[in-house]
């Protein structure tokens, strides 16, 4: 069981901060002028500061009423009309009141709103920030900030790289299932026989308590929704509409109290799956008729939930496209089902042919989502969010912008980021996502000549999360930074890579310089030094194949799903140019169009993704291909080796078993890495003959 | 459940041929002079073919005194004394009687040679030999001729291609397991923890007639042993020498009566895994003790179990070297406490390193069993038998002989050949193994200057076998010619490969002229058609890590199992020369050795086993390397295209369902044939950069 004593077992939420801080004793005296579940939790919060703050001992006043105040110093919310406020932004003030009491005001315009500003007022005062110098004013960039699990219902989680599920567990047989599950290695296409196999019943996790805290972690940095099961929607949790329902209740109930909504994954297929019809064609009356149906009984028992998604017709998820109908079809049907309770309908973009033939190089897996959305834009209602993920192929280290950001004007769009690891080290490697989120947000569109980036292109922003049952939450201690960072990313993505480096590190080690200077650069270098020692210059992939962990050049190489790298004797990657290849690079405006289709002007980092060059084409860093892919190589190598010196040195600041977990983490991943340096320059070596020009060892 | 009233139920054995004999008429009349249980079998098995001859008709008469005899017709079984003759041999011969009754005698100095004498007799008449020609005299040429199951007693076959285990199942959660075990696609070290996780228990297959019926098979081309389970021996495997030894009692009894001693494969570390110890050291006096216990506990529950076989220091399982020490410390520890009952003891030579780093060229599997074994020569008692695999790597479609064959004079010697064909296509590929298996019997080993073969240098025979549940027994019904030929060839490897491809296609699908040519070409051309599409000049390995099916080039290049390549854009191939390379060469004899070690000599089929050369090295066909790469993997594609043809034209005279089976395997085979024709070339085309002289497709 987790060890929900340890002074790390809440993450950035554990208020040691509060200790030090001058403006402990406001949290003694808190007024609340309006009440609702939500503020309650903004109280409770406060509460648990000043626990943590006087060790244990419980805040002594809650006032309604501002004349009752005996103390001299107090926390003030209050909901109020604000200009300067949207929903769920929120003010914090210092003032002095006329009867010279010194009070932390947070005001809002909903209830949401305060409590943000609660988590924004303890995280400020645990970093030593002066309130009084300045006001404060922070209203969300967007409205929809989410994360995905891909957690399934028997407790299992795809592409889970911390432990089984926070939210559900099945009853019977966990510990064979955990055993087997550990002894396959992960969640692959086996695991549908085996969810089969172990049909046991299935509930909401036994530590509700886990889930409330979990609930904390996401408030805390602004996340307003959680889609709470798998995008792939097995049989037992296309029940989550029907007799399972509960579990999906209780989970709202929870997640509720701390302002995040509940989403649900569902089945295309559904009407089919529950034994209710024998088609599920979008166009089909008996169809509509049963989600409307379903629409209503679901929203009958949880009024408050925030919507489905949907993956429809893609990697064997059935769709619209069995019935001859398009995507447009299958989502407008179901958002005409949930609209009148204001429900949200997700639909993922992530549609591609999976059954490609490597020999045919005209069909190319990037094109697939603009080909089928695009010609779909202004068909969808208001209620309809297509979720796009960042790059076109499928969260690896370094892709381009998915073109669709710079598309479909009239649609609402959402970003999806993956935290969880899968291709980036799976929670073994340290490998902060932030600066790479950044750097794709930022990226511009050029859509309708314009130069809005991504991020003034999307209306909305999902994450599939990182979270499980390990004691850490995210199974490397230092990925915590990710779900952190995304949270804060999601409410601003103004806030810098630095920023949110230095609060996380703050909030969670304290403020000890060297712990700063150390951990920030691991984190703010772990990226690009993943991107570094596994596959070069955009080509992605080059990973084992099924589980996605570790160096295979070739895993995907023959294989269907779309993803090569075409390395022969004399060059590598893939000609992606409106001229000779398959013509993705039309896919975006000019001027990114001729930026990528042009050799000369396409960046270093992403030319194999655009281009087949040969080995000694000359970089605009002045290397050769060749020679780049030999010293990342080293350098990645090196630079891990220097985490490990980073990371030893400041042991003594940190707490014994999170200092132990991440060693031993950090060596995992220099052994990991060694084996990506080893294999991929000894892959291009023998393919292209030609040496190193530093003359190290490959072998 | 497998239909046994299906004409082709048992394979070979189906007596249909019996029906067009001249002869069947003396089956009315049998003269039994002696009685065993074995002879009981004899003398069933020709009813079963009299009942087939006669639709169903009992034998009229079994007489035990010649006097008695009523026909003019009969067959006599006796043992007797004959110079001819060792144990298990036969002596067939027609006679006129003084009172002019025609008999065919059936003599030998045992009861198991009546019993092969009747087979054998069967098997002439169904082939419309003419008996009245020829006296025949048959003696198998080694008394051990054993098949080794890799059967779980939970009802899973490691590297089984045929279902399930014809021997044992679990008593609960088949279905679940079944397809579990699908689901994964076939048997891993996952399956460890799955059969932990269901273990439920276990027993002898319900099927006892098929177990019986499978004895028959076996009995009938010679086979006298049969280790009934896997020789990697789990821990509920441990328990068949104790509380589930009842298990091992029923397959024994039934083998038994067929002239199949049963052997048992036995984990070393049963005295600790059995928790009476906490060792396993050979030499330590309690362990030995325990053994000795231990055997005659099983003796006085079997006493005629054949002996145990082992394991042991090999990829994973346990063994002396835990202890410091040897293979010879180990084996005959074992051996003495078997000794007393008459038991033998198999001690398999597969040990080497299987975490061995890539990067490190001079650890050479290929040596391992040598350098284990050889200096322990003379060291093992008589009941000792190391059981050597054909070539030192394990099972390809192309090895050279071990060298282990050449050396150990003072040792007895197995070969260990695979009918099962985890390495020659799964039984989704037809791959007839016979003539592979004469070439490596008939190599000469030049041991003490002698011009000795590998078959002269052997006691014994033994093969992993290739039956399952499967309806037809192999999966591939044409795979039932691998079990057949073994057999023929465990008793007398004289035998052509084109005599047993005759009678295995007589005996089962009938002397239609058509059908021998075409089917015989078909088996005969099958091995070198599916060398020539998959890895080349006997380089080996180049398929898929795990399930072994399919071609993945670099899928075992950067592993930890020592079964390389080396290939870069120059060249390829393993240098085993005693000069430059791993010294391999230098464990055989000569003029073996020099054969190999010198690049001049070596023979084209094993070039790339023993040296690294440059791909426009010319072969001695007069052709370069990668050009040989090319014809062959073309060529091998248009064979099975024949294939393909040459069983349609079959149709009408094949038994329905066995074409549709057989047809839809080929369709298997030729896409995967393309896989590998164009994955090889494109992987060598594209490392090499050079073009195909004829221009053909290369991707």
């Amino acid at each position: 069981m987790v060890n929900k004593k340890n002074d790390t077992y809440l993450c950035w939420l554990s208020h040691k901060g509060i200790k030090k801080s001058c403006y402990k004793e406001y949290l003694n005296n808190i007024l609340v002028l309006n009440q609702s579940k939500i503020i309650d939790s903004a109280v409770s919060e406060l509460k648990n500061a000043f626990m943590q703050a006087e060790a244990g001992k419980d805040v002594q006043n809650i006032y309604e009423n501002e004349k009752e105040i005996i103390g001299h110093k107090y926390i003030k919310l209050c909901i109020e009309k604000n200009d300067k406020l949207v929903n769920e932004g929120y003010e914090i003030k210092y003032l002095m009141t006329a009867e010279k009491k010194e009070c932390i005001t947070i005001c809002a315009s909903d209830d949401k709103g305060i409590l943000y500003g609660v988590f924004a007022l303890l995280r400020l005062i645990e970093q030593n920030f002066d309130l009084k110098s300045k006001e404060i004013i922070e209203n969300p960039k967007k409205n929809i900030r989410i994360v995905n699990h891909w957690d399934n219902i028997d407790g299992t989680v795809e592409r889970g790289f911390a432990g089984n599920s926070v939210l559900f567990e099945s009853c019977r047989n966990k510990d064979i299932m955990r055993e087997v599950m550990d002894a396959i290695g992960g969640i692959t296409a086996t695991n549908k026989a085996l969810r089969k196999a172990f049909n046991d019943d299935y509930k909401v996790a036994d530590d509700l308590e886990r889930i409330n805290d979990y609930a904390r972690l996401l408030s805390s940095v602004g996340i307003n929704g959680a889609v709470i099961n798998n995008t792939n929607v097995h049989q037992a949790e296309t029940y989550l509409i029907d007799d399972k329902i509960n579990i999906v209740k209780i989970i709202s109930e929870i997640l509720g109290r701390w302002g995040v909504k509940t989403y649900l994954s569902i089945n295309f297929a559904a009407p089919i799956t529950l034994g209710d019809l024998q088609t599920s064609d979008p166009l089909d009356k008996d169809v509509i008729k049963w989600w409307n149906k379903r629409a209503e009984y679901v929203y009958s028992e949880i009024p408050e939930l925030g919507g489905f998604m949907v993956k429809a017709d893609s990697e064997g998820r059935p769709g619209p496209f069995t019935y001859g109908r398009n995507h447009a079809d299958g989502a407008n049907m179901l958002a005409s089902a949930i609209a009148p309770y204001g429900g949200m309908l997700i639909w993922r973009c992530f549609v591609y042919n999976c059954r490609q033939d490597w020999r045919d190089h005209t069909i190319d897996r990037a094109k697939a989502a603009f080909d089928c959305f695009s010609p779909l834009d202004g068909e969808f209602p208001d209620n309809v969010f297509l979720q796009i993920k960042n790059g076109p192929m499928d969260f690896q280290v370094r892709e381009p912008i998915t073109p669709l950001f710079g598309a479909m004007d009239k649609t609402n769009k959402l970003i999806e980021f993956q935290i969880t690891q899968e291709y980036t080290g799976q929670q073994k490697h340290v490998c902060f996502l932030v600066p790479w989120w950044k750097k794709i947000l930022s990226t511009p569109t050029y859509a309708n000549n314009s130069t809005d980036n991504v991020e003034q292109r999307i209306n909305g922003i999902a994450a599939i999360v990182n979270v499980g049952n390990d004691e850490n939450w995210t199974g490397h201690f230092l990925a915590q930074a990710n779900l952190y960072g995304y949270g804060r990313l999601a409410w601003d993505s103004n806030i810098s890579s630095e920023q949110i480096t230095e609060e996380w590190i703050k909030l969670t080690f304290g403020n000890d310089p060297l712990v700063m200077k150390n951990i920030s650069r691991i984190l703010m270098n772990s990226w690009e030094t993943y991107e570094k020692y596994t596959s070069p210059l955009g080509i992605g992939w080059m990973v084992s194949p099924g589980h996605h962990y570790g160096p295979d050049v070739d895993g995907y190489e023959f294989s269907p799903w779309g993803t090569y790298h075409r390395a022969d004797c004399k060059g590598i990657g893939i000609d992606r140019t409106l001229e000779s290849g398959t013509g993705y690079a039309g896919q975006y405006n000019e001027p990114l169009k001729s930026l990528y289709n042009n050799l000369e002007t396409c960046p270093d980092e992403l030319l194999l993704f655009f281009h087949h060059v040969h080995y000694k084409y000359i970089l605009k860093s002045g290397k050769t291909v060749i020679q780049h892919i030999y010293d990342t190589h080293f350098e990645g190598f090196e630079m891990v080796e220097k985490f490990i010196d980073e990371w030893k040195d400041v042991e003594e600041f940190i707490d014994q078993n999170v200092y132990i977990e991440v060693i031993e983490r950090l060596n995992i991943q220099l052994d990991s890495c060694r084996d990506w340096r080893d294999q991929i320059n000894t892959y291009f070596y023998r393919m292209s003959g030609i040496e190193d020009e530093k003359g190290r060892k490959i072998y």
